[in-house]
């Protein structure tokens, strides 16, 4: 099946001329959600992985299946001020402004084998900010995997450039 | 195993007098997380579900597990403002305010039974209102799942009370 048959577009959302990719189209779809978590695991060709990362809020959805696929624990990543226990955080930027992520610090052990999930990925900066969480808290980030890629806004390029393992399942370009 | 060895306790979060259930430790816990999805799926006894619904956010992890469990697609519940297509909302009582949750209005088709998933239920706030949307959407709740019920708070007995299978892995007394 092709992923993007799923994938609902909706024009100007949230702000006029934003094309916004809406995956709740395929998590809705019984097949397109099982392919998709196949395909976002698929690069890892059995090697092995010790958790899972999600990046607030739709990376909970398709790492919480993964997590469960892969039969390994699910760490959140959050926006800022929503973890209980004690945190590190990384901020980023944003088009205006800067926003924060954060990770517990108990919730990686040195050396862990980490796959990071995410829906979209656009410019890079939530994902980036996230690997360095994973990294500062001691993992290693095996894979990056997003559903979505926006190549025009260079992201994905950017941590490949960083020499990280990036997949994602489609891509729309003229974004 | 017992699950509650996995829960952390969080005194004093987020404010005086609060003992909160942090499942973040449960989740990145391979054998607790497995094992708390098939918990929470154990009342179904097999019988057919065509979505699972999880709220927003650690509603979405648990939930997007489940999903992959029983190879069906999930809906997301959202804080308002969240959803970028057409909504249906509904608004529940806080200690001080109100908020507000949303569904897609073509998330469910109509008669779907589906499985609610949040990560704790206190007094239910959230959960009726979820259950509304889901009503409203067209679905039949055939299951609320919870991994943590603080039963002094009354949520799942009012739910019961309704009607609705209410099922909760562990339960904290004297909250």
């Amino acid at each position: 099946m092709d992923l993007k048959s799923v994938i609902r577009t909706i024009p100007d959302y949230p702000k006029p001329g934003i094309m916004f990719r809406d995956i709740t189209t395929l998590l809705t779809d019984a097949r397109g959600f099982r392919r998709a978590v196949d395909e976002l695991v698929q690069p890892l060709a059995g090697a092995k992985i010790d958790k899972v990362a999600g990046i607030e809020a739709r990376g909970f959805i398709l790492g919480g299946a993964i997590a469960h696929q892969l039969s390994v624990g699910f760490v959140p990543i959050r926006k800022k001020g929503k973890l209980p226990f004690e945190t590190i955080g990384e901020t980023y930027d944003l088009e205006y402004g800067t926003d924060e992520v954060e990770i517990h610090t108990d919730a990686i052990e040195k050396g862990e084998r980490i796959l990071l999930v995410d829906d979209l990925i656009a410019t890079g900066g939530t994902a980036g900010a996230a690997i360095k969480l994973i990294e500062r808290a001691g993992g290693v980030v095996a894979l990056c995997s997003f559903v979505v890629d926006l190549p025009d806004l260079g992201g994905a390029e950017k941590l490949r450039a960083q020499g990280m393992n990036v997949t994602a399942l489609v891509e729309y370009e003229g974004e």
